[in-house]
Order: structure tokens, then C-alpha cells, then sequence
């Protein structure tokens, strides 16, 4: 598996190489590969690099090895739920195989990752239909190729609306504390000449009282079975600021960042990160010695304040327990 | 005039002496000084540092030069109206001055200072009155000792609320671009023995989502007849959320900081800086090349969302036209 370490840039292109399910364990959790449906997809891969090597290890008993990688796998992050829907579908492959596992279940990780990317695709030309010509745009974090199999989820929606014709103005937060708007975002957009122009994350109020946005268009870690939407840290507070100055909110999601076991966003474990990523910078101290921080990356935007959830099999607008059963 | 210079803080304490208007106004708009009361009272010490050279080069004609200066250093920044009200306080004192005008106006430029220490010292007692025993409170940008002649305004009702053993806890955003929270209201915090937790700005509503905030406590740089209030950008998410989380919004100004002369909000120039600040970090590059940046440094909250006004001359809450009015 090659995976673009993203922590690298945009000052570098970085490529790490990795054959074991414990180094796919590791990239996830440093962040070399992130964004929910990048870690299902690089999970995926983990398991069938898991199996090969429990397989050559111990031909008869792979299945207890390989159980235990796919436990080891999950508990890397706790809020993307396309990790344990990907880890599942890994699961399940291996269920009925015998003698070698390893072609089984990389071919099934080849399929959710071709699923994903042809589902962004979807997303994008559906998400697209939604916007006006002239419209501008504020995304968040990153919900990009990056985060994806490629083409992105709410990046998906810009890139289709571009290649329409319809947008004026795409802003983009530069999302504190890993500035994956500045660093990733604004490298993925530029490198299809779509320009960007970057806000910090207190900005943004201020930019839709003070410049019409159209639509605030976020990716989704996971939701709720009632459309409430963990996502990056902030994502609530442009949902709010969206309301208060009518611009419209917009989630771009697969169904494989829908959990359907819990029903409301209050069932969402959200991660914290160490204090470090706040209170340093490139790992130089910023913030004044003996000062502590609370760094959690996640947060809950209830669906009463979300107008559109986008997905492969559909749009539901608003997102409403019946209309998120319906997608399945 | 000796200055801290608030941009190294907190790695180094280093102090610049200025003996020219010309370097008070370039210490104002390399934010040397920032805060709007610190930078009312740099800019009448800048004053009367003008009178004392425009004397020494012309006893007989230096109203002129004064004047001239007068105007340089009301150009520095746009936003804080202490500036022009200190610099006004500066132009009426020197009006009946003859002979060698630098004694009266270093006297009137001391007044001001003076004044606005006390005036902080009174806001924090009474800001503090408002706080009910184990409060936990939010802080942004800095409004401190550093942004004053000394104390603060929102943290001078936080110093004033902690020497109550009102407080169990302090939250302060970390207020990119500057870090001002990171940077110096940590670092002032932390002098007086007053923990404090940095967040992101984007994590504040999340914050008060998932933890009981009772207080979100401000400055401002510029507050309009009607109540609607300028403030270090960001400040206008936090009053949206803290409205739909019931937390409440505390501004702490002198009245120094109100503009009589704008009704609303709507007449407060924001002031934008360079792309730069947001676009690199301690002068590296962090964004991707080729992104553009926009870079506004303050926002304005509208007056519905803030649930007392603190000033030296009383509490006005919530803030009304005829309660702000009654306060002079």
C-alpha cells in the first residue's frame, strides 16, 4: 500500500510504502492518511495485508491473527465510522474462506475503494444540481480526493460545480489545528486551477454577514440515523453562522459514514487529540509555557441545521430519520 | 514611551523605547502595541512626543506639525475608536497651549492612562458581580493588562472574579491569526496564577455544547450607539454560539470604546490586513503556493447577542441605545 503522507504537505509529496497491517495501524492514527472514508479504504487494505501474513505464518489457524489485526485496526480513531463499516465488510469477506484468504480479501479491498471513488463521483454531479450559477462556496477541513479514494465528497460537489460553470467564489477555513484547509484543500483545488481563497476559522461568521455565501459544503466523520453530523472541529459553528445568515449547509457523505445504530449525534464518541497540536506549531511551543489545551477534533452539528445530506444513493433535504432510512 | 513588544511574547520579554511619533505609529501598525485602549494611550504619548519636536524645530509654529502628526497617527489602524478619542483628547488639550505645549499634553497623555487603569479596576468589580460562584467562563483574543494600562477589561473581570474564588475553570481560544489568546492572555494569566485551557477557535461551540460555559467575556474595539459591537475576529461566532448553547456574552469596554457618532454596527470600518498572517506562520510559508488569503481582523456582533455591557460607568444589559446613552 502507498500512501501520500499528508502531514508532509504541501511543502513535500511523500510517499511511505507499507506491507503491514500494524504499519496501517500506525499511519492512521500519526496521521499520515486521514479523512473517514481514507481510513475505511486504508483499513481495508490493512486487513488484507493482515490476512497474508497470518496466512503465511499459520496456514490452519490465519483466522484468530487476522480477527485480532482487524480489532487493532479499529481502535485507531474512534469517530470515522467508515473504519468499523469498512473493518465489517472485511470481516464478513473473510467469514466463508478457507486455504489462502489473501486474494478474497484484496480484491475486496480494491472494490471498496473503487466503490468509494465511483460514489464520489455520484456525489459530486448530485451535490452539484443543488447550486445556483454565481454561487460561492465555503468548505471546511478537508473532504477532498485526499480524504477519499479520489475526487472527494464535498470536495466531489465543488469540483462538479466548477467544471459546470456555476461558481464565482470558493473560500475554504484553514481548520486548526492541522490546517488541512491551507495545507491540503487549497493544494488539492489549485492543482485542478480551481482558485481558493483561504479564511481563518473565526472568520468565517464574518464572511458569510459580510459576502453572500451560497452554501457551506462539508465532508461528514459520521451520522447519526436522525442526519446529526459529527465532522472537523468547527464545522458546528459554521452551522450556525449559515443559519443566523441564511447560507444553506450541505453534507457530502457516502452511506458508509451513516451509522444507523445510533440514533442521534449524542452516540458519537469524539476524539481528543493531544494538547500538543494546540499548543505547538511545526513542533515549536507557540502558546505561553504552563498553558493547557483541550484539543477535541471532532464536533456534532445537529440536522435541524443541516439543508442537504448528499449521498451516492441520493439527496435528503432535510435530513430526516425516514428520508436517511430510505438511502438504504 | 518604553513598549513591550507584544509580538515576541511569550518567548522573550523584549521592551523597545520610542522617543518619536512617527515610531509610535509604526509601533501601532506592526501591532508592537495592540488592544484598542493600549493603542489610545500609545498614540497620545505619541502626541506629545510630536508637540515636544514640532516645538524644539518651530516654538512659534508648531500647532502645524502637531496637527500633521495628529492625523499620522489617527491612520494607523481603522477599527479601534480609542484611538481617534484619545487623539481628539490630545487635540482639545493642546488647542489652548502657547508657549511649549509637551508638559501640558505628557500631563494629558498620563491622565489618560491613569483613567484607564482605573476604569479597568472598576469594570473588572463590577463585571465580576455578575459572575455567580463556580462559573466557568471563555475568553478570545487578548483584553488584558497588555491590551490596557494594565488589568484589563474582559480579563480584568476575570482577575476580578478569581480573586472572588468565583471561577473553576478559565477558557481562553488561541485567536489565530496573532494567537493573542495563545500567546498573551495565557501568558498573562498564567503570571497571576490563573489557569487557563486553550482551545481552537473553531472547538469554542463545541466547548459549550459539551461543557457548561457561563460567561463568554470580551473586549471590543469599537461599539456603535445601539450596542452592536467590533471585536478581534471570531467574536461574532462566539455570541451565536453561546446564544444556542445558553451561555452568556459579556463585553468589557470602557467608554472610550463607544463610537456615539454610528448608530449601528453597520458604520464600524473593519480593518483587513495583509494575506500574509494567515497564509504563513512565524514568516514560513504553511498554505499551499498559489492560495490567496482574506484576512479581516475584526468582525461585528450585533447587539441582540450580547447580554451585558460592562463599562467604568456602569452595567447596561442588556445593551440598549437609551442605556448606552445614559451612561455619559
Amino acid at each position: 500500500v502507498r500512501l501520500l503522507d499528508q502531514r508532509c504537505l504541501p511543502a513535500t509529496e511523500t510517499y511511505v510504502e507499507i506491507d503491514t497491517a500494524a504499519a496501517i495501524a500506525a499511519a492512521i492514527e500519526s496521521m499520515i492518511v486521514r479523512g473517514a472514508p481514507a481510513i475505511g479504504i486504508a483499513a481495508a487494505y490493512g486487513a488484507a495485508l493482515a490476512a497474508r501474513s497470518a496466512h503465511a505464518l499459520d496456514p490452519g489457524g490465519w483466522r484468530a491473527a487476522y480477527d485480532a489485526e482487524l480489532e487493532r485496526l479499529r481502535a485507531t480513531r474512534p469517530t470515522a465510522v467508515n473504519l468499523g463499516w469498512a473493518l465489517d465488510r472485511m470481516a464478513r469477506a473473510a467469514a466463508p474462506l478457507g486455504a489462502d484468504p489473501f486474494p478474497a480479501l484484496i480484491a475486496e479491498a480494491e472494490r471498496i475503494r473503487v466503490e468509494d471513488l465511483a460514489a464520489n463521483h455520484a456525489m459530486g454531479a448530485s451535490g452539484a444540481s443543488l447550486i445556483a450559477p454565481g454561487a460561492s462556496l465555503l468548505t471546511h477541513c478537508n473532504a477532498g480526493a485526499l480524504a477519499t479514494a479520489g475526487y472527494g465528497t464535498a470536495l466531489g460537489v465543488v469540483r462538479a460545480a466548477w467544471g459546470a460553470g456555476r461558481l464565482v467564489r470558493v473560500y475554504a477555513t484553514e481548520t486548526r489545528p492541522w490546517l488541512q484547509g491551507a495545507r491540503l484543500t487549497a493544494w488539492e483545488l489549485l492543482r485542478d486551477g480551481i482558485p481558493v481563497t483561504l479564511i481563518t476559522d473565526g472568520a468565517a461568521a464574518h464572511l458569510m454577514r459580510t459576502r453572500r455565501i451560497d452554501w457551506v459544503i462539508v465532508g461528514a466523520d459520521r451520522i447519526a440515523a436522525n442526519g446529526d453530523t459529527a465532522n472537523k472541529i468547527g464545522t458546528y459553528a459554521l452551522a450556525l453562522a449559515a443559519r443566523a445568515q441564511r447560507a444553506r449547509m450541505m453534507v457530502v457523505a457516502p452511506r458508509s459514514s451513516i451509522d444507523r445504530t445510533i440514533s442521534t449525534g449524542a452516540g458519537i464518541p469524539v476524539e481528543e487529540r493531544a494538547a500538543a497540536e494546540v499548543l505547538e506549531f511545526g513542533s515549536r511551543r507557540v502558546a505561553a509555557a504552563g498553558a493547557d489545551a483541550w484539543n477535541p477534533v471532532f464536533d456534532v452539528t445537529p440536522a435541524a441545521l443541516i439543508d442537504a445530506l448528499v449521498t451516492e444513493a441520493g439527496i435528503v433535504s432535510p435530513p430526516t430519520p425516514q428520508g436517511i432510512a430510505a438511502l438504504f
